[in-house]
């Protein structure tokens, strides 16, 4: 068997081991692991770490935002930042509108993508009109294509169900052995805080974490881990920003209770000062939940070293800044409540992590490729992705442990105009990668097309269970 | 290359991934993994699980007992049934004697050992007597040596150490990077409740229970992380019983704390209702902690479905029941005081865990092989073992997932005269076991010599933590 | 002075202490405590106990119940049960329907009322309809008026509010001073889980355990006292039935809110198993939240003992077994669904607390008088009324610590046809009670007319703050 | 009858009530209260408090405290400063010395104690030398003679008790019904840590409090706890510091454990930065536990809001700090470890918690009353005190809720040469003060003689359980 592809001389790291081997790739897959492989094409990795490609299970892109307000990636965009920034695969939303069919929202999203795509992509489905039709035939077929897993918010005017809709599209979920996906933030509880701060004439940026206390999140975070022991499903809860939330998670795993739990790096690096930013300048950390203070910052920290987190991902939710149709539009300007909720990130996730996390000594490399890679491709059903092992597909980073970068928008690949990481050094970068085999950067340099990314089906999460027995 | 061996078609398991390979095996590591592997032998793994060999880091072999009690298993016998059991590499204890110097104590165990292994074995350490030469000077050299845990005691009247020592033991590892471990259970609580057992004429086996409640355990779990904290180094928690222990260990990690758990088959299968055994009949149950309730018993399963285990450990510490120098010695009818504490099950523990956890669905086959081999291997800071990956030792089981066995203890290997898990019935059982490369049990029968198993030196415990860079 | 009544001989006890000393009374109020007084009328309490007239601050009566199902008390047979069972004080609630003005509600009660009751009565409100002209006027001029406590459901179609009416309603709460009561079950859970027991076709009244299970409390109690977190105000938490709604509880007050906790007889004596009774037997014990298990009930007397509640009430809410228009309408023998929720209790309730609690030794007089009088008083502010004190109203029970009863509901004086109680033995009844003054039951005989009892006009709770200086 | 005295016109308060009333008094006790009191003598309290007279259950007075060092207060000088902060009665230690006689140890404080103090006492026994005949003989002997409670030390290397000696004195308790105190701190993790804090030369006063960190104390409660959950008996954990020890003891009361929590000034009112004091000035701060952060101090005041304290005590532990033979005698600048433990604080202790409490609105006068007197006798059955009642000692301070105050060394009545809370500003002052019905202070002068105070020997602590039935 002649090899069409060799990474040679590198260390290798999967979420259990670290080893000095040879990594040989053929027809995209990863056929061998050894010493000494010849291929008809080879890459020296010497003093460099082979990881798996990143996969980032929570982005959005191309997503409406309502009132004119457009997000910042398209799917080009996008994925080619993400490509940049060591991931070969990236799980953005169809985002169902009110009233329409889930089908007809998978079937736009797949048309924005069709051929944009540096890295591989799989949809998640937001359910946002959970209605008996959707419930009951368009969600389990979707579940039988592949579309496992969907989100379901508790905040957003536009986007929210209540806890009878939650209940419903659990029991979904039950039903298929799709995973659901909560977004905890008592919209109800929201409200109520922006008109008591509106009444006393508080508009600005900051208020945006004023009127989404840790409160809020807790409150509907042990609602969410509550509806899931009712309906007796498996729960995701994203985006966990604080110490009490995290706590109810705990709490729920000690009952028993199957809750895989993620943060970001927004709540390991920002805290809510940031928004305090003068005059408008706060607005570009303006995201939900918002960033907290740095006790907080300590328990995600703590979350992300004891294991508590399984998932690392972005939340990836860009929008221009300096833009009519963005942060700063003129509503934008006037409150707020105007200001859309999202930044930018899927391309800076990895190195802050790898940075922060295995360069300080908090967590080791496997837990790094566990928390950014094998862990969502176990946990979402991406059956041959997220490891580097034979029989994956041969989507892989190669990273310089040492390189020292500074984060600089002007250097990033997203189509946002500023990066709220903006200045922080980190050492190490991933200087190519390689999606399906493809070598698509080459270090640090643009390397593959656009359209190499394909869109990926999965199978159920497992949620950690796999079968007793080979087939 | 030619490989020495091809473990071909079987289904590989590691903490992290599950795939169909072949390995190859040369000069007695793993070398190559990959498709289509040729060798001098081949070993057909068809419908079989190709898993790390088991290492068991909670075994007493040939220790001492006091009262002319000789414990049931030599070197011989002990790695024998190891071996049958899946096991490749076991971790036994040198115990210091009061007054012994920790290296003679370590060269009586090496010389009990040697020539008589069949798996390999690394020794930790037993501190009874923390001297300011054993603290100051043979710790240190013993740590150097690759002696790089110590286990401390807070009960056993000859072995307990008070807080100062445990202290001073602590800040030895502290200055080393060694690693302690603690027995948590609180003496002076303990023989108080004996005199009130004995006050009113209890002795029975069950006393064993009664005397050692929960929270004579809880008190000295909650103490042994406080002293840690306290001296600000990790701490391996062994033979968790219950869920209140195991609370305060969440608590601890919560606080930020590096706490490393462990639990035991006696835990998961066994109750205190065993101990009520009629007459003497309950000594065979008699260990330390003692099996609890069938609360605790779930509360234990908890623990290892939801990760709050790192260890899955035997705590193998076998003694004849029907001999006059074992558990029914002449002493040892008159009250449970004088019944050896500890049991067998070195090579019951893996069928156990993947029949009633892997099998029924609690844990997947990857948190199996971690929880058994992987997690030993990387705590306890065996660099080559505890996974199947290119550079690891060739220490590889080869299951057959679909055998259906009763256990019965005339099937057994070790020295004992019973099994405390006789009639359990368990599908899944390591046929052929190698060690270093070397066929050991090759289906089921005896293929390898006495003296194949080394003594290993060992790494300090990264505790997760590896080095951010490739050297 | 001449005072009108001399209670003679007994033992006082207040919530603070327990002393030997006769209390004088005039028109109607305590005015003196001491030793060797003389009155016009005098009763010897030589032997007994002259303890402050229990007040059941959460008793329904008169109410509505839809379907055509009628409450089994009207005011006349309900404060006179409540009478005979050591009370002089109750405080029913004047149910808004959907679309009513508060203050009609109000006027329709007080019609019930009027001229039937033997006890005092004060009303708190449920908030079923909070329109903005309900909480912008109606509610602050009733709390002007002395209705300063209200009740909003999380539970029952017709009642319950949604998180934002919640917020809205406790808004008022904090603008006025008024107290928020909050019935704590997630009804869309509850719903759901109807459906799956009537898909599966089981409607027997054990489901109605079964369909409100712990979680399903817990949640919505987490969710409560987050709710009054967020408007921060603080929360009464009504008829706590387990360990879980304890914990949450306890946590806000860790959090440093301001959370009253009541329980009632049915969590402390009944469990879910009487649910079980055959064929409809077991629809007698239907309440909600229904009774738990021995775990949970023993859960709720440690936080009886630890004085985790505040309120011990009945929750009185009769309906008839055996009657077309009670627990066994046509329809309520078709389904669980059907069966009007609530039992008796107002009579029961002291005599019950004091046997298994006073008498017992979980609990000594003091808390006793605390949890079935002062606190009540104090939280929902009867300022003179709840202790044995100069100033205060003569509201008073002499109580024969040794009097041996079996609860029989052929002995009791309310309107439904059974007791869950029914052949419990208790030590310790009520034989005379007095209310303002008037010897309303003398030795165990009912002394006084109907229409003794006067409505009450609350003042603010306080709870618990009593200003610095005296005015 | 004639009254001796009447306190006419004030508002009286007791844990359970406040009300307007006369207080008539004869033979030194309560024995009327009323409207309209004649009296041969009256006293005018309009605009006043009539509160029970202070009880500081936690004070320390003429111990040895080693190294030549004296305590600064006789029973003189401690009576009077505890008489004119409106205490009535106090509770200091009997120190048995290692080797001596506990009854010696009682008969030598007698003698000290006898004719000179201003205030009732009632001694506590410190045991540090558990013998046998101490536990078997002396101390059951002391018990039935009204020395009801002892205290045993965690710390301090001439009086920690190891953990069998805890359990010996708590089964002690558990024969005898008395009470057990408990100082929890861990005195081998403080020696390990003044080690390594004097191996790198940190020997400042601020080094007390680092060499005393929280989990040295957590770790202490939590076996206090434990042990007595062991032998089953009722226990107080004097002085707590911190949330995280209060956070164990409210995890024992889940577990339906008595325990019974004190804290002190200190923890309300300092913190670890008062130790920073330049050069030795942080040595007038010096106490064990050591005053914490702000967050500590927080959830301090929490647990007395919350009533999660039971008692609230000064520890009162007075040396001079400009002394040779206090804490800065020519050994206590040397280092930290030479400065006496203990602060001054009997007359300030309830002004503080009266402005900083009840005048902040955080507690109100009934829980005032409640932590400063009433449960100080209940628990340490002291039945005749603590409260204003027919039958108790006429023990009362008359207070000035209005009256402003800066607290100030100069005016105080203690021994010692400072006071901790020098310069801070408090609002109510007790003004008179009347122990057993004699006027020892009137209107802020000495009214009555050294020697009216009696020692008072205590039942048998009810823990708050008294008979259900009158006798």
């Amino acid at each position: 068997m002649t090899l069409d592809l060799a990474i040679r001389g590198g260390t290798v790291a999967t979420a259990s081991d670290v080893f000095r081997a040879d990594v040989g790739i053929k027809d995209g897959g990863i056929v061998q692991i050894g010493l000494g492989l010849d291929a008809a094409e080879t890459i020296d990795a010497t003093g460099r770490l082979v990881l798996p490609g990143g996969i980032d299970s929570h982005v959005h892109i191309a997503q409406p935002s309502g009132d004119g307000i457009v997000m910042a990636d398209d799917f080009e965009s996008g994925t080619r930042s993400a490509l940049f920034g060591g991931n070969t695969c990236v799980l953005p939303f169809c985002l169902q509108a009110k009233g329409q069919s889930l089908r007809a929202a998978v079937e736009d999203y797949h048309a924005l993508a069709a051929g944009n795509c540096y890295t591989d992509v799989s949809f998640h489905l937001i359910v946002s009109d959970p209605t008996p039709a959707v419930l009951g035939q368009e969600l389990p077929a979707l579940v039988a294509d592949g579309y496992t897993s969907f989100k379901v918010f508790m905040t957003y005017e536009n986007l929210r169900l209540n806890d009878a809709e939650i209940l419903a599209t659990m029991d979904t979920a039950r039903r298929t052995g799709a995973l659901v996906m909560v977004h905890c933030e008592n919209e109800d509880a929201i409200r109520y805080l922006i008109g008591r701060h509106e009444a006393a004439g508080d508009v600005r940026p900051s208020a945006h974490a004023t009127t989404r206390p840790v409160a809020v999140e807790r409150e509907a975070t042990h609602r969410a881990v509550s509806l899931a022991e009712i309906v007796d499903v498996p729960v995701v809860i994203v985006h966990v920003s604080n110490g009490a939330a995290l706590g109810e998670i705990r709490a729920a795993r000690g009952r028993g209770r199957k809750v895989v739990a993620e943060t970001c790096p927004q709540y390991l690096m920002l805290t809510a000062a940031d928004l305090d930013g003068m005059d408008w300048e706060g607005a570009k950390f303006v995201c939900s939940p918002p960033p907290r203070n740095e006790t907080e910052q300590r328990a995600c920290w703590t979350g992300i070293e004891q294991g508590d987190f399984d998932l690392f991902s972005s939340d990836h939710c860009p929008f221009r800044y300096d833009d009519p149709s963005g942060k700063l539009s003129p509503k934008g300007r006037t409150s707020f409540r105007h200001v859309p909720n999202g930044i930018p990130g899927v391309e800076t996730r990895l190195p802050i992590l790898f940075s922060e996390g295995v360069g300080k000594g908090r967590i080791d490399l496997s837990r790094f490729v566990a928390l950014t890679a094998t862990n969502h491709a176990r946990l979402y059903g991406l059956e041959r992705k997220g490891s580097i092992a034979v029989g994956m597909d041969a989507d892989i980073a190669i990273w310089d442990p040492k390189a020292r970068r500074t984060i600089r928008h002007a250097d990033l690949h997203d189509g946002a105009d500023y990066s709220p990481y903006e200045g922080i050094e980190v050492t190490g970068w991933p200087e190519t990668v390689i999606v399906g085999g493809r070598i698509m950067v080459r270090n640090g340099a643009l390397a593959g097309a656009k359209g190499t990314g394909r869109h990926v089906p999965r199978s159920l999460s497992l949620l950690g269970v796999r079968p007793a027995a080979p087939a």
